[in-house]
């Protein structure tokens, strides 16, 4: 919460906002009778955790002008994330993406259902964001896969916006997430094949680097296949054990330019909710990496630590101070406490 | 709730249903954090209140197959409201329609965020609906103003409607609501002179007959003209009193071919919610009507005590008894505990 | 709040507790989804306003040993009743009785639907409470016309408790309470006929002094009437004015020994729950009745202020204290925020 | 959803419905301020399940036409089950059944207090169903234990139900179900000695047939010997693992005329409320029984399905689609999100 | 929500800040299980007015870094404030101002239970605040009566920033507010002598001008007096009409070097929460004056606007959008459903 | 809920009460928009259970007269503990303590930010208690290591009170409970030290034991040295085992003047709140200690069983009757369901 701290580092993402409504206590749709608001958005989330370190984290996205874009645009202000840079569009120029979500326990799995056809954010215009201004002074950009599969413009334009972060000499972090209601793997194979050249950090599970870059093998033989294949200067990994929807075991896998394979042990976590899990393990990555390049097993004790910690709160958004995080990468032991 | 009474009236209603969305306590959509539900739709919330009076309303629609779609078919059926031929299709075919409400008082005005684009209903497809089959042992039909208005089909659809209802000598209710969200006022115009012939009872408000047929003058003298100049059997209308948006008065009134102008007195009313007012206004007609269409007044009475008692209620369907109903028209004091 | 005052007077009521199940938000019971629960019983509710006021209030009831039982006796001792002389009884020996309130507004009248038989106080048995003990040091002795109607047993101890109190030389107070839904007005009226001559202060309403002993005319006229042909020593009313069901006048009369007709301002009341209201203004007149029988005015507004702060509760209990109440008697002006 | 289907088979189902209140959080029930509402009836929920898969379910009960009934109606419609041979009777004639349930966690077991006595259920009058129309194409029927111990004329009108099937060839489902509260041991096991002959299909528990026809051995002998001694054409168990309140595995198993035994794995379970399960098990069974009763496995599978989400879910109902039970049934791993 | 427009106009607010605590539904604080939180402090709530309005709002004030003082920071944050001038204290240097409020009804009073003492607010040391560097660019300076009275360091912090003020030549706004919890009148009396020589814009009462200037008359008179006693450049007085707790009438009056005395008709308010009304009414004032300060009749709509939508709101805060605010300018007429 | 009994078991206890605020569903104070309340203090906590099982338990404290204050004492009273000896103070001379719990799950810790300085307990004066007058009749006094680390007049007091309860032959339990926000480790040393030789029965963690009295070793050795080393008649420990926030071991040890170590089987719970777990443990180790001091692993039982329950009920206090408490003794396996 440290607002009046002099120099920090700047991060850049880009993506879609959405408003996530999910029925109370493991609640069927058809049968509930309210429906709990949540902000989400994969680079949002991860640009929520990034101003949990205190990093200044720019979301750049398009809302519409109404109650419900202003909904997500006052719960990123709140979570200390600048939306300067966010397009603000009539309500005919699109509308504001939603998705329903049903909260399962086992055997019934949580569900899905995406109403984000038509958003403003699918509808955006190239040339509607002016990536000179924005990545001055960036010490970094991140965007994940599902950005570019939002709707033709948005792949466009998160080509020109990582074209534009090199330009600027801004290191790209890409998380290589495939959404398989938005399109299909061909189209997402195609865009990923062109973007990777431009990445210089991606987030990937082994199952992605197979299906997407024909990179097979164990965990350490795909990471150094993709450095090498890819053309990339890190590959990063979370990896999850554990087949019950309420508990999990979460570690951290990094491979850099050094050669040598970083890894975190084990976390167990009691689960709340799982969404935005994963963008919280880029945003704890990002803010230790932007700070020390060569400390790998720093930014991934980050990214576990953040991530492990969105684990236990409703919603996509992390909410912890820099302390917190840094007292869990300590923790040996949860559930303490103390007073 | 007379389910084994061996025969009933029947009415067919046609049109969207929605979900309502409100933030609870008077709060704003932006700051919200969850959303109360509630199923709606001018001609579901008529079926709903012909449901409570013991007629079998049957709901004719177009849902999605999710569970958007099935929460308002369980609320439907659940209100009695039979959806035998509602129109299932896939979610690649529609979506649900939504609507965001905020409720104001005094002075802010209540105000509604439509997103019921491309909705199930609005891309219904011409010939989805078996009429002839549907009319069959059909009492009455009724319809708004709504219904043409959610889209090109939809509009295509509606008159077919009527045309079958005509063919098959079954009465026709018209509801003269206009959303100005959805059209102009020229189109609905052009909408509404094609439809008006084909219409045997019309809801309306002095306005709306200004408006859209260019009938102007005091509310006898429009509903001596609109029984005239449009050829209908009966013309209909409600209106309020009062300023203040939890308080009003309501009153009904109605000119049919007897010549006699009926009116009723005005009740007061403490309002919990107004939206399906009008629709519980036109479902307590239609079921005194059919049972005695030479009895304006007895219909008359029926529609504002059931207008009445939806107002004191949460959500756009009227829940109460036939009993409850009857007691309402007779009732010349509220708030009384009987205990 | 004042628990370790050395002397306080003492006052003993009798009757049956029920458990009052509301659905939320003006919702009708067949379409909630939850209930709230709060306690009630005529002879319970004054216990609560004397116990506000600093007095010793015993209620004797008789209460099944299960979790509805206990939640009642729960709701008794927090409320700062003593629950001593309660009569515990076996699950099989009787339920405890409910009663689901449908709180309307207008035109929808408040509606009461009770599930009461069979309950643990109805089935009490002749010689289970021991009145000399109980009445022991009591300042006053209070019961409403509603717990003869409970049972036949109920009725027989009524006579007993109050026959007893004479025995032991402790005011009766009496409300002249009516419960159609219990027995019938011949029942009523033989009852009441038998127990007036053994009260000394009565309070009725003008339609119960004329249905059960009468007694017609004006308020004034009425009240002398009672005083006279019953024998009672004061006669106690408080009355209502308005219509909706939201807000309401309300305003106190009595007539004692000294001829003089009292009477107190009206005071307006944004009604947020009725009930409870009339047993509230008992309590607060029996509070100041005890502390000086000649100062009926006093008496009076005590009652008054009471019965009106429990119309801003929900619930049947009063939750003020004593200053708070002696505030209320000298307001002139409500709504003010100090600060 | 199908409702559109034009030939779908028909259960029938027969039994008691009430309302279940349970506080919310693990309250008890003396504490609590609040109480959630579900309904609730072992054939009700088995009607549900069966309703979820496609059947016609018709529920055949008896409630008061009251605000609490009425409740039970209304869920019973919006889960659609056909509730048209209800018999519904004055409030005079019969209460609605409640039960308090307090959920606990280990080591407090969840507890249930009954207050179901003097129920309009109860009190049904011999004759007062015309089974013989009530049975006209129905391709089972289903009654559990419970029924014929709620009340002298209940078990009168389980046996005659049951006979009656019979006469019209209906196949009969029993589920050995007992309840303590509501009658003894011997007087139970002279009721289910009588029924048996009567029964296609039992469902019952290796402790149930030991008590009641003093079967006993492992769970494949006691199955075979219930078959032979009974006089049964199958026998169905759905058997349960684990001792913690919020997880559990549990697995079916049947022996039909083939004399194979049939068995299914076993699902583990996170448990959101365990009310209902074995009724959804039922109804899963019956489903699949009716469509090919010669695929005992199968019927297994749906029911195991049905059971094991059910418990996923708050409330005794079942609230899935066929496709949802489908899909469990293949599910060898829960708790993923697909998006 | 104009967050990329290029140059707007700057006001700096200073004051503290609270956490309000309320039971929900009228509950009393005794007998309550859950608290609504809200934020607050009269001079943030102004912040929170012109940040709706457009104006970069900055609120000066000194919170402790723990979650009670970032939950008011966030709050501040999603509301469009500025808090990068806010002092962040270690938990021991002061906690977080509370305030419980129970909200009445007729004839029952709102009452607030103030827990302020040793907040981090009241402890603020001299020299913590760069006023210098904090009035770069700034356009006006406020504060209410309020701010001196916190503590002795708050007292002669207050004069400090006025005087701050004035040196840099940003108009000054004083809320003359006086809270009698806080201090004596003889103490604000002699703080608010001292400061009014140094205001331009005074926001009073016609009482606080009488017992703090002793001046007297009606509403013109004390106006004019006050202009000409005080060496203001304008007095500003909002007024109310009406006792009833839940509506009122409200409207303005101010008097500029002009001599012309301008007023606004009487706005009827439906009030959900009357907290922070008076200081929407100031931010909505100070927003009209500084884009035009000879318009004063313009300044006081927006005011009058402002404070009229904040009482329809839950919390001290408004939300509106400016579009909003201007609309209920022009309304004559709430209440109306626009769709 | 004997409230008849003629005879009973008197325990006094003493210590400070406090509110919990907490944020529902695992929310962080910094984002929640309501907090629940429960009341709490260790030997309050102590009182409680107590009462459950049918001791007369007076708990003896200081409360300010207001809102929060009765809060605090209406809870206590609807447990059924005896406040009367609790001393009421002016708002002025003290606040309500507070504190709020931010409830965790693996990984993050469980939180609790006090708010309780200037606490009307904190603030007691040396002889505001009479002791001799509340001694009379007392079976046992119970203080925890909390009381005398709130303020300096509460050590001095915690010292008197134990000195009385000597002097009054009253036996003296005391929990070695630390809180490190509270004090230093010597502080609490050299006031355990002075304490200790006036305990009768001691409750102690093996950590407790080797931080304040310098005693190592295993439990047996531990145990066996505080009894000779203090001077104790008994040592009692509660143990844990597991690290998972969600679910505990739990098992209870106790070393008398027998010498035989007693120890209990080790209980399963799945945990809903664990504050208040440790001081129901006393509560129910002190009500079997009276009833017979001879019989360690009866008391031992009784604690464990007391504790257990209260781990799966939300707040710090137990709700149960003594049967229910009886029945966890003896249960072998939760989570049945008995109907």
């Amino acid at each position: 919460m440290s607002e009046t701290l002099p120099k920090r580092p700047r991060v850049v993402t880009f993506g879609e906002g959405m408003i996530r409504l999910t029925p109370p206590r493991n609640e069927r749709l058809e049968r509930t009778i309210s429906l709990d608001l949540s902000p989400g958005g994969a680079e949002l989330n991860t640009a929520v955790t990034l101003a949990c370190l205190g990093v200044d984290a720019t979301w750049v996205s398009r809302l519409p002008d109404n109650g419900a874009g202003r909904y997500l645009a006052r719960q990123s202000r709140a979570h200390g994330v600048d939306i300067s840079h966010v397009s603000w569009v009539d309500e005919d120029e699109g509308r504001m993406g939603l998705y329903f979500l049903e909260e399962g326990t086992d055997p019934r799995p949580s569900s899905v259902l995406y109403d984000r056809q038509n958003s403003a954010f699918a509808r955006l215009k190239p040339g509607e964001f002016d990536w000179a201004e924005i990545f001055k002074d960036a010490d970094a950009f991140h965007i994940s896969g599902i950005t570019p599969a939002v709707s033709e413009t948005a792949r466009t334009e998160s080509l020109t916006a990582i074209q534009e972060a090199n330009k600027a000499s801004v290191p790209v972090f890409f998380d290589l997430n495939y959404r398989s209601k938005l399109w299909s793997e061909s189209d997402a194979k195609q865009c990923f094949m062109e973007l990777a050249p431009l990445v210089d950090v991606m987030f990937a599970s082994r199952g992605g680097l197979g299906t997407f870059f024909g990179i097979e093998g164990d965990h350490e033989t795909v990471m150094a296949a993709a450095r090498q294949k890819l053309g990339i200067a890190a590959c990063v990994m979370s990896r999850k054990r554990g087949k019950k929807s309420r508990s999990l075991k979460l570690s951290g896998m990094a491979l850099g330019p050094s050669g040598h394979m970083h890894q975190t042990d084990w976390t167990s976590i009691e689960v709340v909710d799982r969404l935005g899990g994963g963008d919280a393990f880029a945003g704890g990555f990002i803010a230790g990496y932007i700070e020390d390049p060569t400390n790998l097993q720093r930014a991934l004790e980050l990214g576990l630590a953040a991530s492990a910690l969105k684990h236990t709160l409703v919603g996509d958004f992390l909410v912890a101070t820099r302390a917190e995080i840094e007292a869990a990468v300590l923790a040996t032991d949860g559930g303490v406490l103390q007073r």
